[in-house]
Order: structure tokens, then C-alpha cells, then sequence
């Protein structure tokens, strides 16, 4: 029987620490705003901000949404970037993505300053956060990290298998698991022999965004297993990238989908955002 | 018996490749230069800047060397590095380092616009490259990268293991070894069990900066071993972070020190310049 890691609990507990720590700031004059901009009318990225929006107003953090509609022109955006970029009532923003057809997110990623990257996804702060410099981290492995270490679950000198390479999750995750000194394996598709490579992790993090594709032959007797997919099922209810109740009776400890990885994502955007008003970069 | 990999014959035929392109551009009226900032009267910094500036001359690039006192001001410094990111004469540009006590690099180096970095060192660089997109790459991981496609060493799919997670080579050695589709393993000095890990790889990236730290037992049958470190020896000679002699018999191919990396090093540096001139980043 594996622990669970409850993303919930533990999501609720930052989410207290950044309620306090606005409060703090707030006693001293100082406020903590998140700006989100959101264009077209995907119903996902509609929920998403919504969620982001009421995640905020929980914990005393100001936000304001800026809409368009898919029409709206790369330089209007780029023109508003500019602007929140120089907004000093505006501690961090994002960009919500995917972006409608015919805009190019790279230069607007590109173009928010690292000190209101609270996404974490501009080179500059991948690059910050490669070389060990003080950066913003991207709110997903940065989640995880903060989940394993408030499970007290060690990293240094343990094998860490990290499945997926993407910007967002795969990579960044690597490099976080390097930091806190875990030997580092980075597995994709073009992998060879992966359930053996799977197995050797003492802690296997999986972000391969294909549903229930780790199974138990994945699995070492005892690892602990973080299942960063989410995926909607045709019947109702969610999926991760895990097979779950094959997994789970090898595993000393899991994240369940949905209440893992997804609160924590959540709750580290406002962390971030808290990171940005106090101005640590700057 | 292994194959040497000869990085001296293989820098060579970098060189002539950029000597061609150099012709190109300048056909086309347009130059290279590339520049270097050397500050202080640290010996082995003045003979690689002379390394530097014979290789340049070599393949009939322009080059001019910056030199200041070791009291030189921060200021001075930061002053200079707008200057050369402003020179459209410039095609790129690099601070040797290290710099002298009360100095201050990264910000120097940070301060680098990512087109003209071509030691690939500055953040923006080091996100870009981690991202996937078009950047000027560290000299010592790329020349490592062209080393081996130049001797038709097949990296998809294969087990690749980095021993080292410095800002300068291992980390982004893992970077490039992961764009080859390469599964990739980061090792270090908190890694337990080092020699089983290391005898996964199908390719050993050996970057510790420990003289002759890894042996046979680090090493699999028929793997290709590549050695970053250079010692000097106190009985004069080179050593690197490989002992070769033990090494040699067991691997498929294996770099040599000297002769191997360093060679390389130096050649994609030009190579770096070059693609700076082409603007291709801009």
C-alpha cells in the first residue's frame, strides 16, 4: 500500500503561507496583484483563468484578466506586455496558452521581464534556472519538488527518472532535481528499453502526456511515483499518464489525479506571484 | 583497441569550414570580428587569449583584445560591453575568464546581447538552448556534439551519461545530448554508486575536473568515453579526467588529452563567431 500524496493538503498549506505572506506585505504598504491575459474563447483556458482567479481571491491576492477577442493583433498584445511589464501595481502576469491560430506566443513569453515571470517560461528564466541563478520556477515542477520535501520524501543521491522532455514540465523538472542533487535520468519517446530505465528511478516523475502509459513493469518495488498527466475520460472522471491501481501496490508513495500534481501547479503560480511582488529578482 | 578520436584533425576540418565561410561573407562585403575582454595579468588567461586570437587569425578572421588592468571599475566593464554589443563591426564577443578578485562576471556576461555571446554562456543563451531554439552554443558541449557526428557515433536512443553539472560544460552537454534524442543522465559528486551508473553509458561525457578520476570499472564494453578535463602534470604532460591507459582497452572510442575536446573547444568558438556574423539569431 502506497502513501498518497495529497496535492490538495499540501496545495492548502502554501496557499496559507502566500495568504500570510501578502498580509505581511500588505501591513507594509504593499500589494500583490496577478494579471492574467487571455484571448479567444477556449472553454479550457476559460476555466483555467477562472480557477486562476478564484485561487487568488482566496488568498487576499488582487488579479485582473485581460480579455480579447481571437482577432486581436500580435502587436496589441505585445503593446500590453509592455505595459504590464512596466505596471508597478502588477506583480507578476501570464500569458494564458494555447494562443488562438496566427499568434506566436514565443515573443511575448519572451518579451515578460524574468521578474514578472511568474509562469517561468521565458528563456530568461529557464536559462536563469539551469545555471542555479535566483529565478522564477515554473509553477508544475517546482509544485512537485515542494510536494516531495513537504512529504519529506529525500532526493539527494537518489535516482530520479524523469519521463517527458517538454519546456514546461520535463526539462525544468530535471534541472530541479539536479539542484537538489538526485542523480538525473531524462527518458522520451526515442527511448530505448524504457521500463527498464523507468525501473531504476527511485523516484519516477511522469510527464509523457500520453494516458495511463506507465504501468507496473515501469515501476521499482518501493519508488515513489509522480503522475503528472491529466487526461478526460470518455466515461466520466480523469486519467494521468500513471496506471494507477497497477502501480500503486509497488510504490511506497503516489500522487492520485485528479488532487496531486494539479492543486500544487496551482497554488505554486501564486507562490510566484507573492516571489514577484517581494521583488526578489529585482 | 579503441578509435581515437582526433579532435586536433577534426578541429581542423571546423576551421577550413569556417575559413570558407569567412571568404563567403567577406565576397559578400561583410566581416567577422571576434573580441575578447581580458582583464588582469593571470598567465594561463593571456595564453588562451593568444590561443584565441593565433586561431582567429588562422582562418582570417578579424580579432582585437581588450586588455585592462586588474583595478580596472565594474563600470569600466559594464561601459565596454554595451560598447561591443553596439559595434556593428563586433560580429561577437567574449570576457575571458576568470576574472580578478572584487570583479563581478555574471553580470557582465549576462549583460551580453544572446547574438553576440559567443561563448554561449549568458542566460538568455542557456534558455534558448534548453528550450530548443536557435542560440549560440557553449564551445566545449557543441564541439563534443560534432566530434562524435563527425565520426558517425549514433546518439538517438542511446544511454548517454554525463559525469559533471557545470554551468560551462555538463549541463549543457545534457542539453545537447537530449536534442540528440540521446536518453541522458546527469551524474555528480553526490551520485551513489557512480562506476554502475557510468557503465550504463553507452557514451561517458566525463567533465568532473578530477584528474584521472574515472577508470574501467566506470566504464562499459565497447562504450565511447569522451574526457573534458585537463591536469597538468607535476612530471610535466597533460592528464585528463580519465585515465586512458586503463580506459583505452575497454571502450570503442575514446578522446585523447591532449588532442581530443580541447581542440574542439577552441574551433567552435570561430565556429560561433561565424554563425554571429551571419546574424542568424537576429
Amino acid at each position: 500500500m502506497a502513501r498518497i500524496l495529497d496535492g490538495k493538503a499540501t496545495a492548502a498549506e502554501i496557499k496559507a503561507e502566500v495568504a500570510a505572506g501578502i498580509e505581511e506585505l500588505e501591513a507594509a504598504g504593499r500589494s500583490v496583484r496577478l494579471d492574467v491575459v487571455l484571448v479567444g474563447d477556449d472553454p479550457a483556458s476559460a476555466t483555467y483563468v477562472g480557477g486562476k482567479e478564484a485561487d487568488a481571491s482566496q488568498v487576499g491576492m488582487a488579479s485582473r484578466v485581460h480579455r480579447f477577442p481571437a482577432g486581436v493583433t500580435q502587436q496589441r498584445l505585445t503593446d500590453l506586455v509592455d505595459e504590464l511589464n512596466h505596471d508597478p501595481a502588477v506583480s507578476g502576469f501570464i500569458v494564458q496558452l494555447p494562443l488562438p491560430e496566427g499568434l506566436d506566443p514565443l515573443p511575448l513569453i519572451s518579451r515578460i521581464r524574468p521578474e514578472k515571470d511568474v509562469d517561468g517560461l521565458n528563456p530568461e528564466s529557464a536559462g536563469r534556472l539551469s545555471m542555479g541563478l535566483p529565478s522564477l520556477m515554473p509553477c508544475t515542477p517546482h509544485g512537485i519538488i515542494q510536494l516531495l520535501r513537504r512529504h519529506d520524501l529525500p532526493l539527494e543521491g537518489r535516482e530520479a527518472v524523469v519521463l517527458g522532455r517538454s519546456n514546461l514540465v520535463g526539462k525544468p523538472m530535471a534541472q530541479l532535481l539536479l539542484r537538489e542533487n538526485a542523480t538525473v535520468t531524462v527518458c522520451h519517446s526515442r527511448t530505448r528499453g524504457l521500463a527498464e530505465v523507468a525501473s531504476r528511478a527511485d523516484i519516477l516523475i511522469v510527464a509523457s502526456g500520453q494516458r495511463e502509459m506507465v504501468g507496473a513493469e515501469h515501476v521499482k518495488e518501493g519508488a515513489v511515483v509522480v503522475d503528472v498527466g491529466i487526461h478526460r475520460k470518455q466515461e466520466g472522471g480523469l486519467a494521468g499518464d500513471v496506471r494507477f491501481d497497477e502501480v500503486e501496490p509497488k510504490a511506497s508513495a503516489i500522487t492520485p489525479v485528479p488532487g496531486g500534481v494539479g492543486p500544487m501547479t496551482r497554488a505554486m503560480l501564486l507562490h510566484n506571484a507573492l516571489q514577484a511582488a517581494r521583488a526578489t529578482l529585482a
